[in-house]
């Protein structure tokens, strides 16, 4: 089959030819039908040697949807081409944190080698994906997989970070989203569908400042010099009950710690050097800074409901196979809108 | 090997030689250690005919300990010799409520006609147990399995119970048992080391009432006539922030109603057909009332961890495989204290 | 000043006039804009005489907003002619609960007796009212008074029975609302504010389902013989997750009984004699029921918050004071829609 | 009345003799029995005068207990003579946060220039405490007011830090606490009654590990360089679920950020410059940090609840009024073992 691998450290990926795998006993084998490019791919690559960590050749991908295709023995309950969508932050379902589906925060598995389709283990940008346990699928039903592929990080992770401060953003309280990128467009949708906070948007793209009042914003605008103070104004002076940093930079870090509320809090969304100081002096008394990583199994389930409710969505555009290295080029120039799909099945232009 | 066996509705358990099983791909097969007696079992096995549906032959035993054996395909992490307890309310693993670890509410396991061990699947009351994923064994490390094997029901039951309310029972707040049993006797030890709660037992019996007092209550009587007014007498007039009625029979979910506080929480634990008539003429403004149960995975692993840490014990009894009829004579007799144990192993008196 | 009393037993209510009260030390003094009629009124009103407990003459009016007039001595911070809305539920402010803003539990209320003004205490329909503290005063701010006085029964009793539920209420749940009046049709508003649930509406009125599907249901049906096989079907044979019943009569609670899913949640929010009978065979593992009543301090600002966003309103006829006695007839005859508002300051008719 | 004053910026405070308050309406006038000596106060003292803010003179102690002495126009409901505690972080008690008895984090206390007593307005070190409204007292019922004045603070801080991470100390967690003086003998205390957590405490003190270990830690040690790798051992490589840092400082900071786990919590309850810096490189995944400030009204009364069950004391030393320098002096030496208490009726030394 073919597959977009990234080969050796430093060159761009390229579509190769493997070897399609064969599901052994409690694997799930997938027909790939769509496969979502991600920032963070383009982070592993851009890596030194030294602090790549992920193995080489690596299959990309780790945002994935499909059709089972088969399966090992043991596995009960599937029907040959039933539509799915990938759990990707595979631990090892037997630690006490897995045991409550938090496989994102797995105890051991890093120790076991245990590593996220994409991100170590082969990942979606293939024609097949195996699947290393059933429970890692959810049922897509009836949603179209191009549309909904991005549900499993672009929707999981702002929907992981957005629901631990959920109890906080009442009625009257102020949510503010840094970076209205593939994760921040929806982060927007989220806090829309599930609260009556007041939502501030803040990205240096004009484009992306009109997107976020599109997709439910209440307020948009480039983080200038003033940026403090118009939300010192919006909220009569108290700052923001949540801020959700998807850049992760020192310049947000930095500004989200000086408009948070007290008892506010942050989450660190994107990968970045940035770090909020949280102290006696440095920041509001109470207000809490953490940086959660993707998200739980039954969450990616939530997220799927709020799909098919018609809640959230992700604006996409779509490669062909062959033409994944051109989205990750396009990707790294900055011209993609939303997110940029694989389809796998996609007619390759001019064949 | 030999086996614990209902044979036909009406008739004593026996004891049998039925074959070992065999474990498939995903599955894990345990030497027994040790196997709970509970009074659900009598109770199954109480029902008429047309109510009974747990087959024939059934293998008894929901409470299990063993350690591992062999294993099917696919299985990997195991060590031969290895320590567990056994998780009993299995359930389908994928869907919303199990990705919690909730099997104990999975959506799907009537359906699929999931049973647990000695409630449908063969049981735990045999030399092997057939365990049919290892998501649902818990390490028991240096714990010895006869104390400790039921703390996956007696201990895991009320655990579950208590967790939910653990919210309301702050400093100052009372916490009433009724039934001072297998679980109760737990029940008492949780609320002791996890609350600074005021606990009030209650029993028909004295010799438990000593046991409530000695295991943490800090009062205990017989509920007569009198005890509603003494416990409002020893709640200012509030009455009980929690009930826990392990017995569940109308004259306990009636008391339980009566004595319930503002925003009060009444759980029914022991199964019986006592309601709590939830209304505004009926129950206090506010005050909740459920029935849930069984537990958790992550739960049994929090009550392994309560053991460990030596905050709970169970009473047990032991006996042998041969025996075990004898343990259901008792238990229907009343003349066990805290639990009866069936020791696969234990040499057989007078062989 | 002119105020609407209940003078006896068994008789309607009248205009008549009294003396203006006159703020004491710590009490304010409002000038009153606008009062709501409730069903409760209603009911204490068909009380038989050894039943009613209020005091005659009893000024009616347990929703009220009103202008600052004038402060006694010790109170500050208020400012003349400020709008504000009335909290009810008037507690110690000392107790417990009352120290977390939870008056409407108040631990003390009853033995102090501290009464809700309408409801014990004078109402607020008449010119002026007087509040005993100004803890029991929010700002209005820019809000229409007439418009969201209702905000104070009509949408805070709603707002607090839903909010213990939103953490079961995620993306993929189904809340049912059982009756849409003047509660119900707010209840509506809120759960789709604040939730990605599936919303279905019973009433038994069609105006009423129309009025339900207006402010957000998605289903809305007559609770007819097919009602629990309707909410299966559209919940995947789960059942509802949550369930409010505005109506509390027996055939409301017996239906919430049978239509809440395991681990779901059943509100008796209706004052009537109806109830849920709680137990391992008659409802759902652990399907909680309460009678939750009124609501925190903190919960009606959050309330005037989401009327603020634009997020709920109520719909209201006005009345003027000398038309009270009108509008509890026309409320007996069932002929109010929304909610009928008396308008102290209304131009007579004719007049 | 004989009071201690800090009267000049950079000079030792004094017993002075001032006017006795005279309680205007709505306030309140305590006979004080108790004040306890903080650390805050030195703190307050040491300030350069361009950085001192509480204004001159000012009366010390914002732990205070006393008995009801008299009240102004409009208080209702106390007893002349009865004991009390003094809820410290006094708020406005009208805004949102303070309608949840969270008057520590009021939202106006800043600007409508509302102080605690001690930190602005006159303080408990003196013959009588002017209180300005009856919710800011707590019933001490029978409790010593000596032994039991620094709950307000010494038991009320670590109380309202801990309580934010119970849900995540579950059995078979561990937590941290930094600093075992005043505030951090307690926290022990508080943990060992609430939680099965493994309590490990640091300090650089010998006397003060012992103070640890008999109070309930399970574990004490010095903080030297091996630290960090015997709570990795402790805690099976997971490190801390929750770290309670009652100093504050850069290096236990650092410490509790190398020490937590994945998912785990750290307060910093010490004042001091001292910050955890939270990032995806510099702290695990969704490890949150806070900064929390005293504590909560219901709070303050669960901590009194503890006391009352004989959970929790506090260690105390008296001193006189007159010797109430001597107690600073004490203190700065660090000589005080527990809480250094100002008791203003105890007969002087040689009168």
């Amino acid at each position: 089959m073919r597959a977009l691998q990234y080969r050796a450290v430093g060159t761009p990926p390229e579509v190769v030819e493997v070897e399609t795998p064969v599901p052994g006993p409690g694997q799930v084998l997938l027909r790939v039908t769509a496969a979502g490019v991600c920032h963070s791919d383009q982070f592993i690559m851009d890596l030194p040697e030294d602090q790549y960590i992920y193995g080489l050749p690596l299959t990309l991908g780790h945002e994935g949807a499909g059709v089972v295709e088969s399966w090992g023995d043991g596995v009960k309950g599937l029907t040959v081409g039933e539509p799915m969508l990938v759990y990707g932050p595979w631990g090892c379902g037997r630690c006490y944190t897995c045991a409550q589906g938090k496989e994102n925060y797995c105890e051991v598995a890093a120790e076991l080698e245990i590593r996220p389709p994409g991100l170590g283990a082969p990942g979606a940008m293939a024609e097949y994906l195996l699947i290393d346990d059933p429970r890692h699928l959810v049922p897509l039903g009836d949603l179209d997989p191009v549309a909904s592929v991005s549900l499993t990080d672009a929707g999981l992770t702002p929907y992981h970070a957005i629901k631990q401060s959920l109890p906080t953003l009442v009625p009257g309280s102020t949510a503010v989203v840094i970076g209205v990128g593939g994760l921040g467009h929806v982060a927007i949708q989220i806090l829309r569908t599930l609260t009556a906070s007041t939502i501030i948007a803040l990205d240096q793209s004009e484009p992306k400042l009109d997107l976020a009042l599109e997709v439910g914003a209440d307020h948009a605008f480039v983080p200038g010099e003033d940026a403090e103070r118009q939300i010192r104004a919006l909220t009569g002076g108290r700052g923001a009950t949540a801020v959700f940093d998807f850049v992760g930079a020192p310049a947000t870090t930095a500004f989200a710690s000086q408009v948070v509320s007290v008892g506010g809090e942050i989450a660190i969304v994107g990968v970045g050097v940035g770090t909020v100081d949280v102290g006696f002096f440095s920041t509001p008394w109470d207000a809490a800074a953490r940086a959660p990583y993707w998200g739980s199994r039954s969450e990616l389930m939530e997220v799927v409901q709020l799909a098919r409710a018609g809640k959230i969505s992700v604006e996409v555009e779509t490669f062909s196979l062959s033409d994944a290295p051109v989205a990750y080029e396009r990707l790294r120039a900055g011209t993609i809108r939303g997110r940029a799909v694989i389809v796998p099945e996609q007619q390759e232009p001019g064949r």
